[in-house]
């Protein structure tokens, strides 16, 4: 197969995209024939100059729409045309089939056996059975006013003093960004700075519309210097950030850096938005508190999901956003999907207004404390690597690989044996990263996966340290 | 109070949001004490220069976030600010309250007792018996793949080839033309035609980010002729339209129309966007068939949604997408909320997959025929006005004020009387309009409600007719 196609790196289209769209024309046109050899990843990614990640993306798009194969150990390879288009696999559930195929350390969703699931058959049962079919209809678009009301009381407990009126309902975390996104889009100019590295989600949501300035993050939070370096050289309209357990380094910030970016957005005026999902999920006595607690000036929108504290497939979050900018923020939202699923918004308010999440979330801190502790004391005995930081909270361990492994190579090392990890390269938006890093998450693991899998960790590093590369051979002896 | 702001028409903020600011300000600032009474509609509407209706949102909005109350017949004044933040109202679902309290022609969504909504509890209770806390899992970011699969199977039936990859499970049809807008925005420079009046909603989705140019609507779909000279004058990228009883005239396309768009389409390289949720219901034997059925050439991306023909709390629609924008749409998707709700997923391809959709369809077919007859009838006999189209099928009726009557203002009136409408101002995307027709929509109303409803409309325009305008006064003699 010619390589000659060419790769726009400064276009809008993602470049995972336009290579997509590149083979499979050379595909559809059949310039290569069913079953040929496709180039391999690392053979592209030299090529065009970009990352191998960004080029296992395109196959994994190739290889879902039915377009490619792949053989484990022996690369990817052109489907006959007659399998184009029919779906050789029907997993009863898409997801499922792929997260249970590997040990899922890249996941940050809690697994499925925590889910309430039971308690909210029940509620949705009696929801049903009192409401009838007015649980079908349109919600308002702003959110149930009973569910922002036991919102807005929950959130005390918190320290966040607010009222219903500046609570979004959101369909998930995600689509909060995409709402701030939309009000961002409306100004014409818009500089954010975000944390570095941050969630890649917010990354890729900002990148497209805004002018984005990082920031390096310390150990106890954002670069203070930095910050207001940045602050005086550009008018800054918003800063994304985490503040407690933060994705990827689980960093928290101090009280301290907490009260001076709350000053430095009245000096500065920007607002400040603050993505928090896990500050509850602290494992001893550091009780963590959001920033959003400390915002006496209405600086802070504040994000939070319930899909890490109680299930993803519920599909929703909240905002509390500034009465200044509420008004828009209901716009992007109707302009987006009208409103959130009216039952789902329903059986949540039963289940936070009848105590249920109290107890849910001690036994969520109980279950986690347990793996977060087995999960430390089995990286601290690779001597290969380094823990960055100690999180005493939430999912994440940020580790230092060795000198000379690159990360992007030793995901797709660990990802053919069978182990996902995320590496550091997903979480800057920038080229300042070192490919050093990667991302540890045991929110979807059981204590059996979590032995395993970092036993495949080690022995990976030990076989790195010995032969300064990999293999990739078929015949990695099994150590399951 | 003194209207001392200023309004900026080419702003990209819309104009009843720096309203709606303006005034907050205003009351915040205590330019105008509690209880004093605020401009008329009129006066504000009149002093800006700007459209009635405008400055009506604006209002709903202060009401909706408690700065001011509304005295029918009398006006509008400023809430005392103890009440400012305290949520007087407390409807047990917000939108219920509203929709209840008037009859509504104004609404575009069948009413509730229609939802089969005890078919839907057995299955989401069999759901969760048998898949338990899977349901509450992320899906797939396309959409459960049997669901797509199933909707592919029943497109036949519509004539409408297409595969399962070619299909995006969204959540409701507004999603759907949000994600339009998002793989449209990347492109830097769009030119979109809409027809001209059309839904409200893809006038508000996409007048924000593209150049968009109104073409007419006949009796039988498009003006080709001023079609084809837009065409030869502008580079244009995409069609919008409704093709069968589209909103807000009723009006379906001849196949000739049809034909001919798909040829332009072709010719002058450009993509059509179908939105059809109605083309399932026709009364008589005008089966309808929508523009994708006959789309040789992949030049249509459809959009259907199950909110109007089973119920709009399920929030699942689909679109259908010609292969080359596939994988673009499910980028936009996994930015907007990641995925739609997997238990309603799996709930509605039970639905289908059990065959309970055919014979809903035709009960709703059955009871919407004799609203449609009745509604038709009762129209036509009154005088002053003319039903512009026979739909024979839908829910719009599409009708011609007598002369003189500002539909604007017709609106209000009904308003005041408790009958909702909307009118033509809302459909078109420019200033060709004439305030002189009025859209009235029998999904969600009673047949008690049609007679009441046209008999308060009847009463009205007899009381124009003879005054030749409306004296809004609080003794307008009840005839409910």
């Amino acid at each position: 197969m010619k390589l000659n196609f060419i790769i726009y790196k400064n276009s809008s289209h993602k470049i995972y995209l336009q290579l997509y769209d590149a083979i499979k024309n050379i595909i559809e046109n059949e310039e290569i024939m069913p079953n040929e050899k496709l180039p391999s990843i690392r053979q592209i990614a030299i090529k065009f100059n970009i990352n191998t990640i960004t080029v296992l993306k395109a196959y994994d798009l190739l290889e879902k729409h039915n377009y490619i194969y792949k053989i484990s150990g022996k690369g990817c390879f052109v489907k006959e045309k007659n399998k184009l288009m029919s779906n050789t696999q029907k997993p009863v559930i898409n997801n499922f089939a792929i997260m249970n195929k590997n040990i899922n350390f890249a996941s940050a969703t809690p697994s499925a056996e925590l889910y309430p699931v039971h308690i909210f058959q029940e509620i949705i049962n009696e929801i049903f059975n009192n409401y009838g079919e007015k649980v079908f209809n349109y919600f308002s678009t702003q959110g149930l006013l009973e569910l922002r009301e036991i919102i807005t009381e929950k959130l005390k407990n918190n320290n966040i003093d607010t009222s219903s009126n500046n609570i979004q309902i959101v369909s998930g975390s995600q689509q909060a960004l995409d709402l701030i996104k939309k009000i961002i889009f409306k100004r014409k100019t818009t500089t954010i700075v975000v944390t570095n590295p941050t969630y890649y989600g917010a990354i890729n949501t900002f990148s497209e519309i805004t002018k984005m300035i990082s920031v390096p993050i310390e150990k106890d939070g954002i670069n203070i210097d930095e910050m207001e370096k940045v602050l005086q050289k550009n008018k800054v309209d918003f800063i994304y950030t985490m503040i407690n357990f933060e994705s990827p380094t689980g960093i928290s910030w101090s009280t301290e850096k907490k009260r001076k970016i709350l000053e430095f957005s009245e000096k500065y005026n920007f607002t400040i938005i603050e993505d928090d999902c896990l500050s509850h999920l602290y494992y001893y006595n550091n009780v963590s508190i959001p920033l959003k607690a400390m915002d006496t000036k209405n600086k802070v929108i504040y994000i939070n999901s319930f899909s890490k504290l109680i299930m993803p497939g519920l599909r929703l979050g909240y905002m509390v956003v500034p009465t200044n900018l509420i008004s828009y923020i209901i716009a992007a939202k109707f302009s987006s999907d009208i409103s959130s699923s009216g039952l789902m918004q329903m059986a949540l308010h039963l289940f936070l207004k009848r105590g249920y999440m109290e107890p849910h979330i001690e036994k969520m801190r109980t279950i986690f404390r347990e793996k977060y502790e087995l999960t430390l004391s089995l990286l601290q005995e690779i001597k290969e690597i380094e823990v960055s930081y100690i999180p005493n909270g939430g999912f994440y361990i940020w580790i230092k690989l060795p000198k000379g492994l690159n990360s992007n190579v030793f995901y797709n090392v660990l990802k053919d044996r069978n182990v996902s990890i995320l590496p550091d390269s997903v979480f800057y938006q920038n080229e300042e990263l070192k490919n050093d890093h990667m991302r540890l998450s045991f929110a979807a693991v059981t204590e059996k996966e979590i032995k395993t899998g970092i036993e495949i960790i080690k022995k990976s590093l030990e076989e790195f340290s010995q032969k300064k590369d990999f293999l990739f051979k078929e015949d990695f002896i099994s150590i399951l």
